[in-house]
């Protein structure tokens, strides 16, 4: 049993179509095979935009419905090219699929998948081709899974399936030391552990979405990242930890140019302060990222500064200037020309000068570090937008990651 | 509870899908309102085109799932555009809404609806905007009904659902006359019987299908069919020909462009041979019109004439060569330049004059009559193309079908 997933950009023309038709014929006829395909191309963007025109906002469960026609108009395409292809093939979309998923339109998370019908249609002899994003609530109404919802589909499907092997079809060759446009040195990576891949695709990788890789990592789920235009290419494998055949203390390096710097000023240092101060964020439906909290000398007023996705950063300035207000905290700044730069590995841990370093080359450089946050494996740099790509290079180069390990 | 339905030119851009949605908002502050919706415009055509890009012969189950997703759409986006007016509103599919169909892709009929969800969400003060022309099987694939669809869909869903009116509307005020784009003094009908409205349809009246005036007739449902740009007019109701306030030999005259003619020459005169052309035929699934078989002089030999789609054309013409070399047949003729103008009339029966005043009026106009056939309420003339629209003038001339009744 082998799942395997196409991204928008694989499907985005008839000719594509037929392309990943014959990648999923090959496949099928060594394996059972379900594909699970994105929206054609820009289509989800399109069909986004025909609802702003009929309303500035438009009704979520509408919203789910409308754009789950995408990935129906796609696997229907790609099920008529394989039966072409004389691959028997059968779409099914999420109703069918029996992907059930919580009732929150537009970011639903997958409850239960009963796998009864894709077996059935396995067993007598059909590929599946599974609508990816799309989901549908216990009481039949259709969800979608939010963005990287068709990864997320796909590594859903092969740990329901099995736990099975599962394809992620991109328009790479697989996970990279870093990207290959700003460094023109950076090596694919053969493997990578679970845990790094999370921390990668969180601060930039866009190989595969988090939610997905949180998935993997925790029904450990061989996933391979792969070439939808190059399909011989062995791509990136996903492995637990442990099983990794080289240490390396950094995997890779990451940008993630979506980000914006608020800070709330001077802020009155009282009890509930933050509390209000998020809450009026997320009832703006805005994710605050890093976090820093100054003291300024006379204790009595805090600055508080975090990130946010560039395209929140109205709703969150807007959100901020009347917790300002409403707290007596003297004002607002905001920058959007930030970015972040971010090493990931799992060996970190044990190398307690790798941050020193990162931190000392970035400077010697003349890159200016605005805020710094870490996890267990990874260590990210808010600098501007204007030195972010020449932080990338002089940190790839530091590590010297394009050698092999 | 009423039933409204509105066709893909009646959606086919934003602005109308917010037009549409102000005619259900002002029918929904009076009533329990279920919109049946059609694709916008040529969404049907352009997902056609691409399954032919594809595939010649795309599979018929997945390019239902395929074509399914253009209703899909429009509702969702009429649904949407109703809850910006304030009007509560939520889109069903065809799944959703309990159509249950034959399991024949492209052309299923409608063999039950579970009107449960409906009746609920209805009371729960929604309403309901529902996808036209598709269904689903008791196996939950996804089906369509054929043209005309979406039709089918609200007059079935009147019937389940009381009976209900309903209103069928389009893009001109009612039933005329005749097209009023050929006879500028066409009248509209106020009223007409079920079997008229069925043989106008039949023969090339475009407001309603024949599949849908049937079940209107079968379940006695007031239909209305009135104008999406001039919501306030009354247009025309259909009724059971006992109740029709009016006697009219002739109600309307239609012309039907789609059409041509093919004949097989000199057929063997022997058991089974009008059998075993026309099993080729249906094997290339092309419907037959109009038959006419003509004995030769020695009485051993038959020409076989009949009409078709235009579009059926070249199908039937290689069914027919491959029938006509099987049985000995002479050869195979087509003409595809004919049109076939019909008078429909619930009165006809009781006025045996009316066909040969029509025969003489296109005699005396120098119009050549190529075939004839006739029902109860109907009489069809094929006729040159060329000829076609005077012979629709001179005989709406003829029965004074300009001045009211």
């Amino acid at each position: 049993m082998l799942v395997q997933k196409f991204g928008g950009t694989s499907v985005k023309s008839v000719a594509r179509i037929k392309n990943v038709a014959s990648i999923i014929a090959r496949a099928a006829k060594q394996d059972s095979v379900v594909a699970v395909v994105s929206a054609m191309g820009d289509t989800t963007d399109y069909l986004l935009k025909l609802a702003r025109q009929v309303s500035d906002s438009p009704d979520r469960r509408e919203l789910d419905a409308l754009l789950a026609t995408g990935e129906q108009i796609s696997v229907a395409l790609v099920a008529i090219a394989l039966n072409e292809l004389g691959t028997r093939a059968v779409s099914l979309t999420a109703a069918q699929l029996g992907i059930t998923t919580e009732s929150i339109h537009s970011a639903a998370r997958i409850v239960d998948i009963d796998t009864d019908r894709i077996r059935r249609c396995l067993a007598d002899g059909f590929t599946v081709v599974a609508a990816g994003f799309q989901g549908r609530t216990s009481q039949g109404d259709i969800t979608t899974l939010g963005r990287g919802g068709s990864d997320t589909t796909a590594v859903a499907l092969a740990a329901a399936l099995g736990p099975s092997a599962c394809d992620i079809f991109t328009d790479v060759s697989g996970v990279y030391t870093a990207d290959p446009n700003i460094v023109p040195t950076a090596r694919l990576l053969k493997e990578i552990s679970y845990e790094e891949m999370l921390e990668m695709a969180r601060v930039g990788a866009r190989v595969l979405h988090p939610r997905a890789a949180e998935l993997a990592r925790k029904h450990r789920i061989p996933v391979r990242v792969r070439n939808t235009f190059d399909p011989d290419h062995e791509g990136t494998i996903l492995k637990g930890a442990d099983e990794m055949e080289i240490y390396r203390p950094v995997s890779g390096v990451t940008l993630d140019r979506d980000q914006a710097r608020l800070a709330i000023l001077k802020v009155p240092d009282r009890p509930g302060i933050a509390g209000e101060i998020f809450s009026a964020l997320a009832g703006r439906r805005v994710s605050v990222d890093m976090i820093i909290q100054a003291f300024h000398e006379d204790r009595s007023v805090n600055d508080i500064t975090f990130t946010v996705k560039r395209s929140d950063l109205d709703a969150a300035r807007a959100a901020l200037e009347g917790a300002a207000s409403r707290t007596g905290a003297e004002g607002v700044l905001a920058d959007e020309d930030v970015a972040k730069v971010s090493i990931v590995g799992a060996g970190l841990m044990d190398q307690p000068d790798v941050a020193a370093r990162m931190f000392s080359t970035l400077g010697e450089a003349g890159i200016n570090i605005k805020m710094i946050s870490t996890s267990e494996i990874r260590i990210s740099c808010i600098v501007s937008d204007k030195d972010a790509e020449r932080a990338v290079r002089v940190v790839h180069d530091l590590f010297h990651l394009d050698a092999e390990a």
